[in-house]
């Protein structure tokens, strides 16, 4: 991975290759086929935000390495479950440029694969032996659940920002926040210290996930691992359209067709197009920026650190990327 | 329910009440339609068998009775999550009288739904605090995925009766041994009564599993709220139909298209038939008494105690039910 080079993955590099090993350690073998399926799905990757917010955090907070670790996988591996489940229910056929499991399994294996992976998170949290730390993920566990069931009922509807924001906090910003959270209480009972990397971890997710966001209009297919336009062609509105919505609320032909999800792909392309030149894209990404710059001063009360400036560099690299 | 006159019930009626209340509480509501129909889901109920053993289990070593009915909750919510999963993969259309959430909602809500059960099911237990709970808790349900995974694997298989074992194990001795041993553990530090106690749940949960099995020969669609023959049909071999066949290995032509999941109607129904009068479903109900009786002497060690006469009688029940 090219991004093992920057600063805030390179510090915390062979933590990542013991993460490596402790997930595909962990994966489940009772099926063999499957089992080779889901080491490829998990060596597929990612860029492993969340476990090195995790790594990060208990660093600054001097937690037992080994403690670090195991909610560090536990954090990976509950991403992995809820992804599993995502591909089902959206019919996703590739992701990281890897066949997801639906491709090639029968749905009900599908859905007990990720069942298992859940319960391999529980597992690799609970080994920390921190009930709190337990709580925070099983919290994060429901939020999630929470914002898949909002985003599948919100389809092909112009919801309101509000709507999008706990969304997409359910999708991203919850664990973030945990595994960041999670992190420092394994080295800290302070509150102040605990909180801080809460929302620090809560406003990098929202920054991260709008600019996610943003990369379905403005990136291409081959950068982002599946075409542009995915979310409308899903009818899934995420910020840019809802901006651009609330400034020309009569909706014109084509994105009329797109929200009601009867769009052809000449009328998705106009939609996007129509979109980044509304400067919708744009805003939401000032929008973004800004939850970055919140995230860095979430972290004022943490102290003077390495980890805290990696964690710093990451809410750069979080609204900087084109991936 | 008429079962709240059998004592084993009875005495812990007021804790299932407060279960009831509990459960309906704790189902996540964002979703108002699905929501109503996992609060009727949850309403029909069944025996509650798992959250009555953790209540005699904790009064037996005097647990902290809100400790006890977070956990008991806890375990009810993820044996409901485990169904509707299950439910889902096995194209089940009612339970219990009540149509399944599958036969009424997308494959993708569904999903999800289960999802979040689980995450309530963590929440819950996760309010009592203790950890050796929580990690009892996260390896029942990697275990019943790893049964559901091996059942599904073994569809249209005679299996060895090693394998049998391992499946139940995973559907039914795994909750049940957790349920009666995080009762246990609230109340207790002693590993000879922790151990006791799992042993139990484990024994009692193969025993009731077996006779559940048999049910499906020898009961009827009323008594069983599905038809017989169900698992013959999903090409699912239980106890009966592999002691069958380890004394017939030379498949007479209904059972080989049974195996082979292409009977008809009348060839399920000529199967059934020759493997109640070959004995074989007697042989399997004296194999459930036989752990019936194992789970009897694990208690041996246990404390007199009306909770410790009450789980007595619940082996009794578990192999004399016929429904």
């Amino acid at each position: 991975m090219s991004t093992l080079t920057v600063p805030f993955f390179s510090t915390v590099e062979d933590d990542l290759q013991q993460l490596e090993e402790k997930l595909l350690q962990s994966v489940p073998v009772s099926h063999s086929t499957l089992g080779d399926r889901l080491r490829l799905l998990i060596q597929a990757g990612g860029k492993r935000l969340r476990p090195t917010l995790t790594f990060h955090a208990g660093r600054i907070y001097d937690a037992d390495p080994e403690r670090i670790l195991s909610v560090a996988a536990g954090i990976e591996m509950l991403h992995t479950a809820t992804l599993i489940h995502d591909d089902l229910v959206d019919n996703a056929l590739e992701r990281r440029g890897v066949t997801t499991l639906n491709a090639a399994f029968p749905m009900g294996l599908v859905v007990l694969s990720g069942d298992m992976m859940f319960a391999e998170a529980a597992r690799l949290v609970a080994e920390a032996d921190h009930v709190a730390v337990i709580r925070s993920f099983a919290r994060a566990l429901s939020e999630i659940c929470h914002g898949e069931i909002l985003q599948a009922q919100s389809k092909h509807t112009l919801t309101s920002l509000e709507d999008y924001y706990t969304r997409i906090y359910g999708k991203t910003g919850s664990l973030f926040r945990t595994a960041a959270e999670i992190g420092a209480m394994l080295g800290t009972d302070d509150p102040d210290q605990i909180d801080a990397m809460s929302e620090y971890g809560r406003l990098l997710g929202l920054a991260f996930q709008i600019v996610d966001d943003t990369l379905d209009f403005t990136s291409d297919a081959q950068h982002l691992g599946k075409p542009i336009g995915h979310d409308l062609r899903e009818g899934i509105l995420s910020l840019p359209a809802l901006l651009y919505h609330a400034d020309t609320p009569s909706l014109h032909g084509a994105f009329r067709q797109v929200v009601a999800g009867k769009a052809t792909e000449d009328q998705i392309a106009e939609t996007i197009e129509a979109i980044k030149r509304s400067g919708a894209v744009e805003r939401a990404l000032e929008i973004a920026r800004d939850y970055a710059r919140q995230a860095r001063r979430a972290l004022a009360v943490v102290p003077d650190h390495p980890g805290r400036q990696a964690l710093i560099e990451l809410t750069r690299f979080a609204v900087a990327r084109d991936r």
